[in-house]
């Protein structure tokens, strides 16, 4: 019987750290010569850490990995690894497109391997490499998370399989990357479109998995005619390697991890992004201001379960406007999540920017520039704690008042990093939920779920004075952002024509202030990051 | 003899604005007509504006940019147009490659059109066209500025022309979007490589000539045995046109601009980058805080050619540590520029911060932080001032201080444009010379290009306290920044080692700075802007 022990070690490598990822991957190596694998994959880009952008440019860092590469290759006795470094994918600033889909002849076992991209067609090398003899399929991935994107990613690689008749090992990394979290779940299909493993979500893991090669032989027979008319068009790339030293030995431990309900998985999205930003820029420390409402109290919660609750300091920063309830709702929120609150009034700062500009603005009524002072007294406050105190401060917009422009260019949206920037407020409200739910008791007070959400800028302000009601703003900015729906088309869905015309209005008058925002966690299929390339000087209005 | 008269229409579109730049369109076609021209070309997407980015996702974008080319091309009686619209240019994101390279044959004559990149590859669509006979190739862009640029193009076109026995002109757009700026500066060249025009530097322009096409026919009889040969590897597609009503007319005006020297041409693409920034975003008036230095001085001075001396104002915002003699210049250069003035002193809104902020920092020595909250106090007003009067603020910092990471975020950084950011502090004191001299008296006073440049946040600060030297830090960062050469090449150049190794070391660390920092004006091959995609997270360090 002809049975390979394949192992896919989803590490966490970090952008630049060559050394340590070397390090990393050969640890996870180790792992998975005991555990008896024949052959271990490892994400795409792991030395480098993905995605390394314009470090690609420098020559110096193109050596590293060579010298890296080599290191690791040379300490890979007994054991096969795919760890490609620089390839076929589709990135024209870095890469050129790679030209052949080479299988490797292994004693009398036939593999092969392609990078991320590379999967998605349903013409690509994998129907190449399966035609010309490949029994196993290894894909080497970095696939950035966005909700609902894993299983829609199970179900294609399940087609792929039983189209090809292969059994396909998928790897992918994990971590988070500047905006990006990447999710892990690596699997693996047989020849079926079966899955036989499946790797832990957003925690490292290696997935190991027997394949039964001579099923595949059989399966193959059955299915001889149509392979060969396509085998006529397939022109692969043979490579011959020395042979696997196949022992017997005994089963691995099955590994199917139960897939994560679609909330549990964004927040723990949310908690990867943030922890590994924090701490891969050698940060220990978070800063947070508490204004008693669900946004900031959803960024606490995810604080402190991405770096505990010793390093999340929360800050109170009351003025006149601030009510009764939301000033104890954020000294009940940091003492249900454990976390030291620091309380910073602005009342005496405000009074004394008054008193200089006061001669600047005489005869003039206050408007939205002393509303916007008020948040920019607060976005000094944390970043002098954070100047002070060497923390890190975590802004708390959210992707419905991004979208909208509803927020303060230097003042909420002061910080290094902004959690939630890509969760509409609606899913605001269901992670606040979760977090009390999967805590068992009540983290967030009730009371912030039932206070309508307000900036407490100006006396009885609310946020649907100046916004639609969050229900239907969450469902254009969908529709307008992450689909590019145009204006009739979203009208068509049921919304008030001139809603959707404001909400496109909003959208495109405030992408000056998107781009001077933090950068924060993509959650969804198109971020206000890397992924929106919106012009500021754009003077087109949606017909 | 067969004779072509055709005109180049180098005009400023705006992005988005379909319908206003279709009127741009016929209105220079109209003065095309009225100049004798057989054939008008605008540059590369000229109806959208360019660059349109994710606009081009849009349907109803895609749509109202057809509805307004089918309008053109029917208002084009009796002239021929090239306009086309999207199409084979290298732009991954959004077009797909063009595979054809047609030429049309008008009566007699043999035309072709090609777009932007084509042009810069010696084996391009230009010598397929030229081999198939084309006898006048129009090469529509959007060329963005950077210095040199155009002394390299128009030696490429040059070299073009007479490789390929062929006339080319070349036109490009003119005007500023978001961070680009293109220069115009369109040419004409016979199939000898001589220019025959040139247009304009940073203005609309229509640049005419007339070419001899039996001359090409001439040349290219000398010339037959190499272009068979050629010929063989070329298919080309033929289309057919009906023949141009080619009239007898007088001589156009002889149409040839004077290049403009280096460092002015730099302070065009400022004053016209900034320009077009501020209006195409619908403001008129700027504000600017004026600290007495070089480098606000010289953003004032670009900010009253390109708005005007009443759309321009300068705010002082001394504190304790402002010398006598930066406070007496800021106020000679806004008297020398004709600006108003304002005054808003830092020191009691600096104290009331100090207050509150006492029990959090009890026991602590002052530092940075307190630096930085006086420059985010000037930020605060600055945009105070914007909100309260519509202005658009202009920020003052250069390409030196944002390499490396000396501003303050949400401080001097704060604004709606960096006028210079890509300056580097040399550069700055250039182009204040040159404002000097081209303004024939003293707009910037001696005693700011005298005096140790300092950000005055600390008694007897000054910058070189924390940097290089000037001249050795900007050598260092075009090195690393724009020619991404590595610490030992650019040791090898002959700077110390220590100093490098701290150059490199503090771009790295400042990226996320950067990326919260206002866009600006490329000047450079290299700008901190999309052009420009460093990881925040990077652990890399030279070696």
């Amino acid at each position: 019987m002809r049975r390979i022990r394949v192992g896919l070690a989803q590490i966490n490598p970090t952008v630049g750290a060559i050394e340590a990822n070397a390090r990393l991957v050969l640890d996870w190596m180790e792992r998975a010569r005991a555990a008896g694998c024949d052959l271990v994959a490892f994400p795409e880009l792991a030395l480098t850490g993905y995605p390394p952008e314009d470090l690609l440019f420098k020559t110096a860092f193109i050596e590293a990995n060579l010298r890296a590469l080599a290191d690791v290759a040379r300490q890979s006795r007994g054991i096969k690894q795919y760890l490609p470094n620089y390839g076929v994918f589709d990135e024209n600033r870095y890469f050129q497109s790679g030209t052949e889909a080479p299988v490797f002849v292994v004693g009398d076992t036939v593999l092969a391997a392609n990078i991320c991209e590379d999967i998605w067609y349903p013409t690509g090398p994998t129907t190449l490499q399966a035609l010309a003899g490949a029994e196993l399929v290894v894909t080497i991935n970095a696939s950035p998370y966005h909700a609902g994107k894993a299983q829609f990613r199970e179900k294609m690689l399940a087609t792929r399989a039983a189209d090809d008749l292969v059994c396909l090992a998928f790897v992918n990394t994990v971590g988070g990357q500047d905006e990006l979290v990447f999710d892990g779940q690596s699997f693996i299909f047989n020849e079926k479109g079966e899955r036989i493993a499946r790797g832990r979500a957003f925690e490292e893991d290696l997935v190991v998995a027997d394949l039964d090669l001579d099923e595949i032989f059989r399966a193959r027979l059955h299915d001889s005619r149509r392979r060969k008319e396509k085998l006529r068009a397939a022109e692969p790339t043979r490579i011959s390697l020395p042979s696997l030293p196949l022992r017997e030995k005994p089963k691995p431990p099955a590994h199917e991890i139960q897939a994560l309900e679609p909330v549990e998985e964004i927040y723990q999205a949310l908690v990867l992004g943030t922890r590994d930003y924090v701490t891969k820029i050698g940060y220990k420390h978070v800063v947070i201001g508490l204004s008693g409402g669900i946004d900031s109290a959803l960024v606490a919660a995810i604080a402190v379960d991405a770096l505990g609750a010793a390093n999340v300091t929360g800050v109170t920063m009351p003025s006149p406007f601030s009510s009764l309830g939301t000033r104890r709702d954020a000294a009940r929120l940091a003492k249900n999540l454990g976390i030291d609150m620091l309380r910073v009034p602005i009342t005496g700062v405000l009074k004394a920017y008054k008193r200089a500009l006061a001669a600047a603005f005489k005869g003039l009524k206050e408007d939205v520039t002393e509303e916007n002072l008020q948040a920019r007294i607060r976005g000094n406050y944390l970043m002098a704690l954070s100047n002070k105190f060497g923390w890190l401060v975590l802004t708390t917009g959210n992707k419905s008042e991004y979208g909208a422009g509803y927020t303060t260019l230097y003042g909420d949206m002061a910080g290094g990093f902004a959690v939630i920037k890509d969760v509409p407020k609606m899913l605001v409200y269901a992670l606040s939920r979760h977090v009390n739910s999967r805590a068992g008791r009540t983290v967030i007070p009730q009371s912030v779920f039932d206070r309508a959400p307000s900036a407490e800028l100006r006396p009885d302000q609310t946020d649907q004075d100046t916004l639609p009601p969050y229900a239907e703003l969450d469902a254009i900015l969908q529709a307008y952002v992450e689909e590019d729906r145009g204006v009739p088309d979203i009208v068509a869905q049921g919304f008030a024509e001139e809603t959707v015309r404001r909400v496109a209005s909003m959208v495109a008058r405030n992408e000056y202030k998107r781009r001077q925002g933090p950068i924060g966690v993509k959650i969804t299929p198109r971020a206000f990051g890397r992924d929106w390339r919106l012009p500021i000087v754009n003077r087109f209005r949606e017909p």
